[in-house]
């Protein structure tokens, strides 16, 4: 019989991994605040918690994949939080994507209490957490990591151990830059290749055979040129992201000059209304500055 | 007997490029301002010319491989330039990376004189040049291109008809764009990641199963963490065609801020001494404004 797994946050993600640890035997005691997602997740064979204090109460390890620090906070520490029902050897997995001092706070605030915090942020996206095949990379103390081995490699495929609390959210945001900047200039380049009159179709079929390809490149130019935004990666989550990213250059004292530039532009396409659609959106934002309607 | 082909500019990519022709067949006349370029050219089985004007002279076709704009007006109507030599249906091939609006201003000013200009920028490093494998990305008139198609097969393996003058080397420049950006991505990611203490070995292995992957992380990434800086790609080209990209924008009227700033980036680290390095150099003057000695 496996131990109970508290997990806190039943969204996108969220669901398709506490799914898979129901799959893989673990007995799970989910919340999320929205009342549908209890029952979505009572209905999968889950067993949903009426209060976060009831989780922490039934479980020794919960995950929490809720959408940013202040949610954390308020999960943590509000009242009927996880941290009044507590105690000395229990794990919290942080699985939100957030800035690494800030699980690193979170850490130092529970270590009175003999409170374990590990970082485990993914990457795969909705499809990766239904499958199963998200990549995770885990910091904190490597004890309480191969404890939670099991659950990890319940709901991912590639798991990474990168050391110290925070160190996971660390790759994850290095990646996420990358993610950013990479899919802006996409913007940039589709957009000033069909200005200047090159066939968008020859554009989409050139690039990835040459030297400009990215992973972003593949999966966000043709929604560019199709102007299909229907939400599969929402912008305003890598306006956010993006500011733990530099929050987290600001800990260590690194100016990033293109990052910087990219946030404010992808915060620009926000304000004109693009937030909820799909990150590929962007490209309007650097059309409206192009004047083009 | 295959007509013979002028070639002008047997630089690193020329050289492979004008003796994949003289392998399938073509006589070539081989011109570069370099006494050694000329004599090595002569011993691939090559015919060198005395000046510019013989070239012109000799053929009917010729392929330029020169750094930038300057150098192909100087080549072209400069003293003893091609234009003096060049009759009514002869045909210019501008491989060289430069502005659409250049080439475009190129063909207008031959058009008197019923020389035709075709533009054909090549991707694909010296590497490809040397094994036939370039992409090779055209525009002008169908019939010109038509007529040079055997020569473009013989330097290349991937050619694409763009249609109009310049649509090649805007499609090249959509490329560069991205080869830049993602490349001083790149130096921001491994550098921040560096910084904040992640195993610089784990963002290797990570990025490329994940969705910051790019080519240009898969090609430049290991050279910033091994510090191999050997020039491969020079720094300056990247300033160079960067230039380029914003002179094409320019005369669309489309702003490119997150490109504008790249190429400040580039500018400074060639002011800071990397120009003649490779272009993943561009990550010491990350680090550099990082204060990172």
């Amino acid at each position: 019989m496996k131990e109970p797994v508290g997990f806190i946050g039943l969204g996108n993600m969220g669901m398709g991994m506490a799914g898979n640890l129901l799959k893989a035997g673990f007995p799970v005691i989910g919340f999320d605040v929205r009342k549908d997602a209890r029952e979505k997740f009572r209905e999968m064979g889950g067993q949903a918690a009426g209060s976060l204090l009831e989780v922490a109460q039934k479980t020794r390890v919960s995950v929490l994949v809720v959408l940013n620090f202040a949610q954390i906070e308020e999960v943590v520490f509000g009242k009927q939080g996880l941290k009044e029902g507590l105690r000395s050897g229990d794990i919290l997995i942080v699985s939100s994507t957030i800035a690494p001092s800030q699980v690193r706070s979170l850490g130092e605030k529970l270590q009175a209490q003999g409170v374990q915090v590990l970082d485990a942020p993914i990457s795969g996206g909705k499809e990766g957490a239904e499958a199963g095949t998200l990549s995770i990379m885990a910091g904190g103390k490597k004890e309480a990591y191969e404890k939670c081995l099991p659950l990890l490699q319940a709901m991912g495929k590639n798991i990474y151990y990168m050391g110290g609390l925070g160190n996971g959210l660390s790759l994850k945001l290095v990646n996420n830059l990358l993610v950013a900047v990479n899919n802006l200039a996409v913007a940039e380049a589709v957009s000033l290749g069909t200005r200047a009159g090159v066939d968008p179709k020859i554009i989409l079929e050139v690039i990835p055979k040459s030297a400009g390809d990215s992973w972003m490149f593949r999966n966000r130019a043709y929604r560019m040129v199709d102007r299909d935004f229907a939400c599969r990666g929402e912008l305003d989550i890598l306006v956010k992201d993006l500011g733990y990213v530099l929050e987290m250059a600001k800990s260590v004292k690194q100016p990033l000059v293109l990052t910087t530039l990219a946030r404010e532009i992808y915060q620009m396409a926000s304000n004109l209304g693009h937030g909820k659609e799909d990150d590929s959106a962007v490209v309007k934002a650097v059309e409206t500055m192009a004047g083009i309607k």
